[in-house]
């Protein structure tokens, strides 16, 4: 794996590091090649559940507008390299998404554009209470509209449109009210609450969080009957596997599970 | 109607009772059949609103272990009358959401799983203050798959995954901020407070309040276009009716009206 | 311009003032029709952002009841007009989506029924802590369907429910906990804060503002894919401005912007 994202596993637990501090995270051309080979390392691995953290003084501050100024540089101005930069981040976020096991954003400092779309994107989020997250890059001309897809899938319209029009920054507290994460911990604590949240994830059976995870997404978007259809086949699945007839019986029986997975 | 489902009828209050509290009312293959011939009959009845509401220790664990265990024993392992059984709940939960009338969920002590997911379905729900909330089945192996349709569109979506994922509890005033119940109340005051919810929809013209109970179902997941043009038919067929006429030509005129139903 | 709304414009924020206080504000066909006209000339302008405020003892009392009622004596009880009255408050309500630029309610004292409908459709909203929102028609016995289209796509949908089957009105703290208006503010602050972040919106980019806002409501129904593929297009033709070029290049270079819009 490449230094640009760093990956350390314990207890099923996949903590995947964002490593360029210098760029403040940015999802350069570099860190979103890195980031994907992570995720589909993991997808294939038997990890449980993922901590997405960083290094340095942001959790990510969106894409890198060094490079993407140069690819002006192009024929057409970088109309093309630009689509497609665009395309293999939301490729990037698709996966994580797609990922067979939740991802949960341990977000401290910064979440800026593209790295606010990367912590909305995300499955679960703990953010420090320091923390501070905007869709900003109207402020310098550039309205956030693919942040602006994932943001608007978390948080209530009028709060988005906001956001995204005047380039304010909410805080963490505002950010948990709004749905955005899943709580705002002490600075001091963020790493350690993030952690138990993932290890009370890695603590279920892995097969069943994987089903889940995959019918929660499949179907937010469909019609009710559609998404009930659907709900219906992962439960059947999901009670195919002997380790939940195991699950199911032990319960029954008042007994502890004895899982092997 | 069997003792499974209880009902009474006061001032236009259809009242259903859970009562197999040896279960914790659990949706076996009884109470759900219960369940729908019962609203198949308060559809077909001039109620205006219907409570539903449990006896014992819950208001509802979710499905029936026991009976899906015993399931089992079918020479599939059980996969097609696993898969019936969240058809026929599935039947049920949108006999709710289609029923003429709205339904209230009046829920005590613990709703559970499918019992979560019953809330999530009813129109509106008030909750007792020592009410917990939980999609715990991943606790015992089996991913909320079908509790999840209709929680997740209730709630946020990252609250909604890591209730999913961790089998967490949530108390009743943290349902309401997330907007699983309208709201939590004394225990004490929970029948009262309900009542009081419920008599002041069963106050309003009972056709209107079905033409709208209707229309807001039906456009929920439609777009804002096509939404439009069905709420405009429902208002238009609103129109029509004489007591409408009747409640709009009274507040012209600062009279009281006069409806006859 | 008619005296039904007004328009003043200062520092690229057009203000809209409803002005028919005698019937609080109400969408008759008079007023519909002007507010396309204005919105349909600010569309061509180069206004920057629009706030929609109201002169009297209501921001918008919702439709004209006596004209609704005067059209019972076509010969088909109305119901072709009924249809067209809706269809004529839908397509306002279009326009203002579909508007160029942000558009910012400034509510105070009472906004009801399509009143209520015409906040939840702004982009943004700013409170009177004492003002008040109800969709109440079913008072009167019209349960409020067409602005159910609206409000249920800004709240979550049990508080909606209660909202339209009671005919129960909330206060601006709740309707911004809610997410119906981005914040309530003192009375006398009203004006000032409205205009505070309106300034704000049209301090930016105007250009960015518009792609942005477009591709906003452009995706926010669509398949996530789909939706990443409309923004991808939105950040593309974003990017060509040269304006966008210069505020991407003076924020490297930690100058400030020089826009010439």
């Amino acid at each position: 794996m490449s230094d640009m994202v760093l990956r350390s596993d314990t207890d099923g637990i996949a903590t995947l590091t964002l490593n360029d501090p210098d760029t403040l995270n940015s999802l350069s051309d570099a860190m979103l090649a890195a980031l994907s080979r992570a995720l589909a390392d993991i997808a294939e691995s038997d990890a449980r559940v993922v901590i997405l953290r960083a290094e340095g003084k942001a959790f990510c501050a969106g894409h890198n507008l060094r490079e993407m100024q140069a690819m002006r540089q192009a024929e057409d101005g970088g109309a093309a390299r630009f689509a497609d930069l665009f395309d293999r981040c939301a490729a990037v976020m698709a996966q994580i998404t797609q990922l067979p096991q939740p991802v949960i954003a341990q977000v401290h400092a910064l979440a800026t554009a593209a790295g606010c779309q990367l912590v909305a994107t995300c499955d679960m989020a703990v953010a420090a209470e320091s923390a501070r997250f905007g869709v900003n890059g109207v402020n310098i001309g550039l309205f956030c509209s693919t942040p602006m897809v994932a943001l608007t899938r978390n948080i209530p319209r009028k709060h988005a449109m906001e956001m995204l029009t005047t380039g304010t920054f909410i805080d963490a507290a505002r950010a948990a009210g709004l749905g955005l994460v899943n709580r705002a911990v002490p600075d001091g604590a963020l790493e350690e609450e993030t952690h138990a949240l993932a290890a009370t994830v890695a603590s279920k059976l892995s097969r069943a969080v994987r089903i889940g995870k995959g019918a929660f997404h499949a179907q937010a978007d469909l019609p009710v009957a559609e998404a009930y259809a659907l709900a219906r086949d992962a439960m059947v699945a999901n009670l195919s596997e002997a380790d939940t007839a195991e699950g199911i019986q032990t319960f029954l029986e008042k007994r502890a599970p004895g899982w092997t997975q």
